[in-house]
């Protein structure tokens, strides 16, 4: 665990302990820096991390506020790495479809801005939450950031394998969505009526040095789509 | 128009002048105090702003990169400052079916943090983008906070009358959202048929000093319901 994520953990725990509701102010900036005896950088570090996470909202120079934050289940859509990180209090599983080399389709190029005939990797996955079906999922992943995927891979986490394993940093996503109902082959992976209500969820993200590397688009069984952003003025 | 809300307007000229894509760099912090003349607080305010819209993202340490931003009608749920001031490029308008105070309902109690027996402002509307229906809201305002409201005032955009005219300070909001089907009576007044696909979604706001202020409840017409979040990692 790297410093300011313990620090993180350290005021997380003080919320908690306290315990601190939504909307009482937490100790000032100078007051947490003597108290957790960390640099400055360090704590602003960790304060950032649980602002992203809902816990925290910093006014400027008003003071840090605690908030509600996410509750059991949801998925934060501001701070997403991907479903394994994001409902980490939940076990998630993936039956891999299709996971194979394509010629980028037409919207595909454009959304990762690739030059014409250019290939990426085409995964379609079933992921499911404690076990129950929660989405099927279509990526298609830029082969110049991910030269390699097999099965194996897919069935895992790919964002964890790419920072982990490929070591490249993840910046940003666009995420677009939008309700609509099911066809009868989305009804049918996702064991759902025909004309189910659902989410379509569209997501590009991009590498910490603005390359879009992944496109993705969700369906989400509803009955375990659950949502969560902690929004600021 | 304040300093940073014309840097930050400049900068908006530049990205479409230019024009800059998603994932291309921005000049360095430096370049852009000399470009614009401004000091370092107003630039990073500015920029701060455009990050929030998703037109930009800050890379600690590697630079700043331009992203897609919104979609035109799109909502953007990471600033959300009603639909007046989100939708902005879109005509808005609102009929008010009620607007009176009562005694807090028990969830509201908890969700705004009141005592018992705790008045509310009670507010129920249909709002139309370019007039078709949106959606319907429900909203439950701390009288301690907004101390009067009428029917005039709740066919206006009320956060707009907060800011403006009560001169209180928005700090930020837990939003909470799930798709669901619609029941008889939401079906009858957003004029669709029941068991239309919806997004249900409830948000609680509160002011920069950390008091819960509104809570509200929205339910969609999922035909012009179309979202958009800048998500970070």
């Amino acid at each position: 665990m790297l410093k300011y994520e313990s620090v993180a953990q350290a005021i997380r725990r003080l919320i908690y302990d306290t315990p601190l509701q939504a909307g009482d102010k937490l100790p000032s900036l100078a007051t947490l820096k003597v108290q957790f005896q960390v640099s400055k950088s360090t704590l602003l570090k960790a304060l950032h991390m649980l602002e992203k996470e809902g816990l925290l909202h910093q006014a400027h120079g008003s003071g840090i506020y605690v908030r509600n934050g996410k509750r059991p289940g949801y998925m934060n859509l501001f701070t997403s790495n991907g479903f394994s990180d994001d409902l980490n209090d939940h076990h998630i599983t993936s039956t891999v479809l299709n996971c194979e080399k394509i010629r980028a389709p037409h919207r595909v190029k454009t959304h990762l801005q690739l030059q014409d005939e250019a290939d990426v990797y085409y995964v379609k996955r079933i992921r499911y939450i404690d076990g129950a079906i929660l989405c099927i999922e279509t990526s298609y992943f830029n082969v110049d950031v991910v030269p390699f995927l097999d099965h194996t891979l897919a069935e895992g986490s790919i964002f964890d394998y790419i920072e982990q394993q490929l070591k490249i940093k993840i910046g940003y996503s666009d995420i677009y969505f939008n309700v609509d109902t099911l066809d009868a082959d989305e009804a049918n992976l996702l064991k759902q009526p025909t004309g189910s209500p659902t989410l379509r969820y569209e997501q590009q993200s991009y590498t910490n040095t603005g390359i879009p590397f992944d496109d993705s688009h969700i369906v989400f069984n509803h009955e375990h789509a659950h949502f969560y952003i902690p929004s600021v003025k």
